[in-house]
């Protein structure tokens, strides 16, 4: 399994010396050994962006990413507000079976949502076929059908189905 | 979904009065507010166990609780050391998804694989067919064909594959 | 005991919807509920401000909260780039007893000085006789002599002794 | 600042080997790193028990270590079911603050009193003069006037002042 990371809030780490929370190195790492995982996974930072900074060249880099890997389950952490942007944006590529994840609190909280979906995306991702997936609040989405609910905060099908 | 806690160490309170950590109400409800799922689910409390004290009769009882239950997909969280044998149990009951998860470490300690697990329980049960499975250290598992690997604290399979 | 929260990193929260970390409900109380603790105390919040956007006339008011208040002993959390100045705007109220605190990193946090800095400017209130204080750091500083070292995300003496 | 852990709740672990909380190496490092705090220190585990399991021998062990130490501020971590009698054993020995301080929940738990009372006990070290002292609910505790309530999970005076 690989893993790109590209930022968003699940990376948010506090920086006092200016008093933001900005994206930071990724807490996956962390977050698998913590989990005792078993399987063979290897993680590549490609942006550390908020997700509406990233740009229409920064998904292609991306897919880039996706389609020159040797393996064909790829794991992708990424903001939620675009997350959807990007899942089109890596459609079609013959061979990989593609997780969007990412999360509405940063992992490094005490309360979030970031374990969990990290969980619930890696078992999406070792179970799917081919194609390209969003799993977040614990279900899988596909991309051609859903939208980011910000008030809500959660993603929900465009066509409830 | 239905989700049916058995007790184990995922579930297990510190309790100062006699300086145990002991079986206590499932966290199971607070960690899927936490990771604010929007699927259906119920949670019904079968067992307050350490595994290594469930019954044959014990396991008799949750067998007919997952035969009785109306939904189709069962999540039984359970302590690892006879996990095994309780998913063995549960063998063939037609027209259900059942997957068996727990944890190394309290869902109430700060450092815990209990959430990602969580997770990766809920897509393996709602994206695998009838049958019955362990998740564990970010795989899924055979209950014919996995051990807990004590000393590891980890599950692997009996015959590497 | 009485408790004025003024805002600062100790008190930030991540909001999805902006993709910031701004200062929220004070944890104050969680927190004091979570260590049991049994001494009287009221919690008020007079600001939620980053410190650095702190007003002089912001420092009146909360003068004004302490000369008026009924207890004798203050504790102030406040964000750590000017509680130095706000210490010193509080200088010279008689009778009371004020200690000023807060972290590096928010108290939200699965890691984070915020909860011990409670705790200890907590005792340090309750022990040190009228005049004003900062508790930072696991050390009590006079504020005319002490200044934040940004880049050693601590607290230290203008002038060692 | 001298810090000797004894073991007790504050430093339980959960061992799922045998599926036991005990007590294992003290988490009072990591608790002073994460509050980067500034102050010079040292720990030393003199005992590794439940305090129910300490005995006459051990105290005196204790008491000895606390003789012969250079510093004269001292930290005890203990647990809460003795810390009286482990204080009245420390009475009286010239030239030594010290302050016994525990938990109810152990320091590794998500949630804890644990932090909280480090950061007061450390306060009521640096801060009060020679003699004994038990700091815990946020409260300031003579050893010869005060008792476990267990069933209200505090400490509290035996004659109330």
């Amino acid at each position: 399994m690989k893993i790109l990371t590209t930022g968003g809030t699940i990376d948010k780490i506090y920086f006092d010396a200016n008093s933001e929370f900005q994206v930071g190195d990724s807490p996956l790492h962390e977050c698998l050994l913590e989990a005792n995982v078993t399987f063979d996974y290897s993680i590549e930072s490609v942006l550390k962006k908020d997700s509406l900074e990233i740009t229409e060249a920064d998904r292609q880099q991306l897919r880039q990413k996706v389609a020159e890997a040797t393996e064909s389950r790829i794991l992708v952490t990424h903001g939620t507000d675009t997350m959807v942007d990007t899942a089109v944006a890596l459609a079609g590529i013959a061979g990989k079976t593609i997780v969007l994840t990412g999360a509405m609190q940063p992992a490094r909280l005490r309360f979030t949502d970031a374990i969990f979906n990290i969980g619930y995306a890696v078992a999406t991702l070792q179970l799917l076929g081919e194609g390209v997936y969003i799993a977040m609040n614990g279900q899988v989405f596909d991309p051609a059908n859903v939208r980011k609910n910000l008030a809500g905060q959660r993603f929900e099908p465009v066509r409830p189905g």
